[in-house]
């Protein structure tokens, strides 16, 4: 290998460098904060676990964009985590078996064999909140709450967001009213989420309630009218009702709460479909193709851990937040320049002065000459240092 | 594979559960910032590289430790980190390659196919610094306090720590006055890894300078009374002159500046000679069988990436620190709880008190009860809402 390419890194991964090191760091640290006050327990999750507690049956989505590792420890073969939520519902049901509500926040770095959707990266920085015990609408309302929050304190304005609510149990219910085969509702979904009308509309020309999948598809996005487009069967079934209910509450709340918002109904929303059961979110801004975060209600994760509880929660990517250009962190300027000289004043003036959190820089010689980049320099005046500003 | 083995995580890799989790946080943060504050600029590295660039030639161990990954991208084989300072190196070289000296500090996740020393992990927490472009023992004594005052960091004191200062430079000499083969100073290396005395004896019979590397090895602590034992071409040589004129040094700054820490030199330490090139340390403390931390001088590594630089540097699990029953973090003990009511009052109230830093858990519905956890609670007396401390 020649020296010049020893340097190449990968598709999708990137060294993070000083400056946007500093700003991530510094998001990091207060979204953690933010979901922390909030109540939400900081946890930590391997890298790497075995494949079969990694990915749950019925993942394949999951399963595609996980590494796999051989264990020269055991022979078994393991993962290396493309998702935090499996491995936080494997610690509620597990870990930590709590009765009644158990409120769970994390950051982590995940790794994707190949970029997700048309982002870049193979290593998003996953930062999100799980809440575990409660199946009312509320838990969601808090959790859509506090996706807003940790996306207005990353962009500092809620101004250019657009919230995207959804409801898998629309189709699911469309599904089990329409008693679909397996192969039908899978079928269906993929057509659902490549949002391809045409095919679609071959494809509900011979199917069971295909006129109510095709409305479901097409109807638009106002309540109202799109309930005035289902078939009285489907009007009348508890699961639509409820799920129409909760998007209207849901919207309603954050049209109140978060009035700069924009928000909208997408009822034929089925991404995640594997893993959500109920009310998903998902927020965008302008030039992102992509989420800048979402989740979604998720009932029942935690079945393959032997312990099924209702769930809900979001998850963003703290290196997208923090690479976007509307977020900005003012930091320190202040960077001290300071000879070298054995005395112990000058040492303890320099150890407080770091410890009040501003950079002292030492010369590690009397020959350095400190650069343009220093602020300040400390300096010896008739017997006592004192910090100047460069001039 | 039965529900009951969902949750068996492999050996060497655990959840952090949260007063663990909030410990290490704290920890985290308050360990890069001291490095921040004196000069080290944040740095991330990516989980994965290719072989190529992670594994620089010659560093079997590190190879060893490495897990293997197939890039599906590139075809290309890709390596976990199991180290941060080749990538950190890798930025001096080729990212950002600064005139003059470099200092960065860095923490990151680092996996091992197998458990390092009597370690039981396999996925550190590694936190440290490097400092580049400076040749002379200044960085190298900036760096062992750096350490130290890591470790006075996370365990609030010096005492009980035990610092051990090495010299590859000693050994190094000695191998090229006796003209040893490749194949003869990698046996020898290995002996003196092994600290086996026997074995010594018997391979020192037939080497030339057989008697100064027994002596090395045998000689003991005080660097005094080991020049008197070394032959007289030994001693005139100017490799080993520097080698002993930088260790006492090194070890009359740590006793002047840190009396608190008792600080030891072994001559023989070759722990990481393939890496380093001059002074060694590596801390110790009561009850532990691995350092806490450790470093050295390792010149030229960025030779792999076409620039070779004078470096010293140090690292240290942070996971292994905040394990460490010495050290106890006051987390805040104020959890508050909130009933469910829609009063905007009692919303801003909310917010103001979680941007202060406390815990605020609102009830999601008015039927639920705060359990004994919450040390207050949020009651509206004649009007005004009030936090109240639990009775």
């Amino acid at each position: 290998m020649p020296v010049a390419e020893t340097w190449l890194l990968p598709d999708g991964v990137a060294d993070i460098l000083p400056e946007q090191a500093a700003r991530l760091e510094h998001l990091r640290r207060n979204l953690l904060d933010a979901l922390q006050s909030a109540g939400y327990q900081l946890v930590f999750t391997p890298l790497i676990e075995y494949t079969e507690s990694l990915l749950t049956a019925g993942n394949a989505d999951l399963e595609l964009v996980t590494f796999k590792l051989m264990d020269q420890l055991s022979g078994r073969l393991m993962g290396i985590r493309a998702d935090l939520t499996t491995q936080v519902a494997r610690i509620d049901a597990h870990v930590l078996p709590v009765q009644g509500i158990s409120r769970y926040c994390y950051a982590g770095t995940v790794l994707h064999t190949a970029p997700q959707g048309l982002s870049t990266s193979r290593s998003p920085l996953q930062l999100g909140a799980e809440l575990y015990g409660y199946e009312g609408l509320a838990a969601d309302l808090e959790m859509i709450g506090l996706m807003i929050q940790t996306l207005v304190l990353a962009r500092s304005t809620g101004k250019g967001l657009h919230l995207n609510l959804g409801h898998v149990g629309l189709f699911r219910s469309l599904s089990r009213l329409a008693a679909l085969s397996a192969e039908q509702e899978a079928q269906l979904t993929d057509v659902f989420l490549r949002k391809s009308l045409p095919e679609l509309k071959t494809l509900c020309q011979d199917l069971p309630l295909g006129q109510d999948f095709w409305w479901l598809a097409y109807g638009g996005q106002d309540i109202a009218v799109l309930k005035q487009g289902f078939s009285a069967t489907v009007l009348a079934d508890e699961g639509i009702q409820q799920a129409f209910s909760d998007l209207l509450k849901a919207s309603e709340c954050v049209k109140a709460r978060y009035p700069e918002v924009d928000c909208s109904i997408d009822p034929a929303e089925l991404r995640g479909y594997h893993y959500h059961t109920g009310i998903t979110f998902a927020a965008y801004a302008a030039g992102y193709a992509m989420p800048l975060a979402q989740g979604g209600r998720y009932d029942g994760i935690g079945a393959a851990y032997g312990r099924p509880r209702p769930a809900t929660g979001f998850s963003c990517d703290v290196q997208l937040l923090a690479a976007d250009s509307v977020w900005q962190v003012a930091l320190s300027p202040v960077r001290i320049w300071a000879p070298c000289d054995p005395s112990p004043e000058l040492a303890a003036l320099i150890q407080a002065e770091r410890q009040a959190g501003r950079v002292v820089v030492q010369a590690l010689d009397a020959g350095q000459e400190p650069d343009r980049l220093y602020s300040h320099h400390l300096t010896n005046v008739d017997g006592c240092w004192q910090i100047v500003a460069t001039q």
